[in-house]
């Protein structure tokens, strides 16, 4: 089964999506196999982080903005504003399809596993996941 | 279905081949499902970025360059070339596999998304891809 | 077929677990297809690697501790140790789920490629993947 999602992003930064995701598999109602994700932009990405501590979170996104910084003078592709050279480099650096097996009907990640949305632009945006259950 | 494609590359750098895949879905008759592609190699790599600006290329290749510059006193695999370890280290930060939904005959990928095929090393090669096509 | 294999690691490093993955395609019975592979850490990860010479492997551990040390005072998630921090984006720059096609039986890797289980914190620990191959 296919099912395109379209999520609104409020701000730059990692959006916890595992509810979304797991409702799509409850409702594929595939009990195991797997289920792809792949997210179609190339200025925000996916990721599977740690769901308990924002502290963590907020490290993640600080450490990649600072070694993805805004305004390096290498960058030639500036049309489209500061924050995008950035957001591709980012999302190279991360994931943008992931492949999760399917047991009993819920995504089989581990306890301390949440799969992030990672926004790597400033302004609001609404965001497609093509998401596809199968076996 | 799987199928063993092989590219000859000229240069260094991002080689766009979503036509070539997106030929073998064609093939593959297959009318919805996923796609997945694994390149065999470990100086080379996969990445899904942006097709149209190509100064949006250029500045990933730069970017990557320079974060994995050649020479650096750390290595110690140094035998195949000034070129190689950098090589393995690009391939590390990017993908080896990719797993894209097909929706219609066609690899359900965003406007603006190419497939690439990283090639890490500055020598002519020849470059293996096994595509699977299934459900 | 969908395995749970929980693998000891006795140190933090590149483990090369080929091997076991072939044994979990091997007792499927899949003769071709798909093996998919998720780690339920955030603080390990998965990469495709060079299987060969070992000075490859030290290179990439030793670039990626520098490029992301402890106790960078970035860091404000340093309750689970000096290690913890370092290890999820470490985790995030590398693989969580990886699908390599199945032939013959046998996972469709290249002569030079090796599958790792990349352990990014120092302690002892036992990790879990969970393995589904299908078609």
């Amino acid at each position: 089964m296919v099912v395109t999602l379209s999520i609104d992003i409020a701000h730059q930064g990692l959006h916890n999506i595992t509810r979304q995701i797991n409702d799509v598999v409850s409702k594929s109602k595939q009990k195991e196999g797997i289920c792809h994700i792949l997210i179609t932009h190339t200025s925000a990405s996916l990721t599977i982080q740690e769901n308990a501590d924002p502290s963590a979170k907020h490290d993640l996104e600080q450490w990649l903005n600072r070694l993805v910084p805004e305004n390096d003078p290498l960058y030639t592709h500036t049309l489209e504003g500061a924050d995008d050279m950035p957001a591709h480099i980012k999302a190279m650096l991360t994931s943008t399809t992931l492949s999760i097996p399917i047991i009993n009907h819920r995504l089989a990640l581990g306890v301390w596993q949440g799969i992030y949305l990672w926004e790597h632009r400033r302004m609001r945006a609404t965001r497609k996941l093509v998401i596809y259950t199968g076996t």
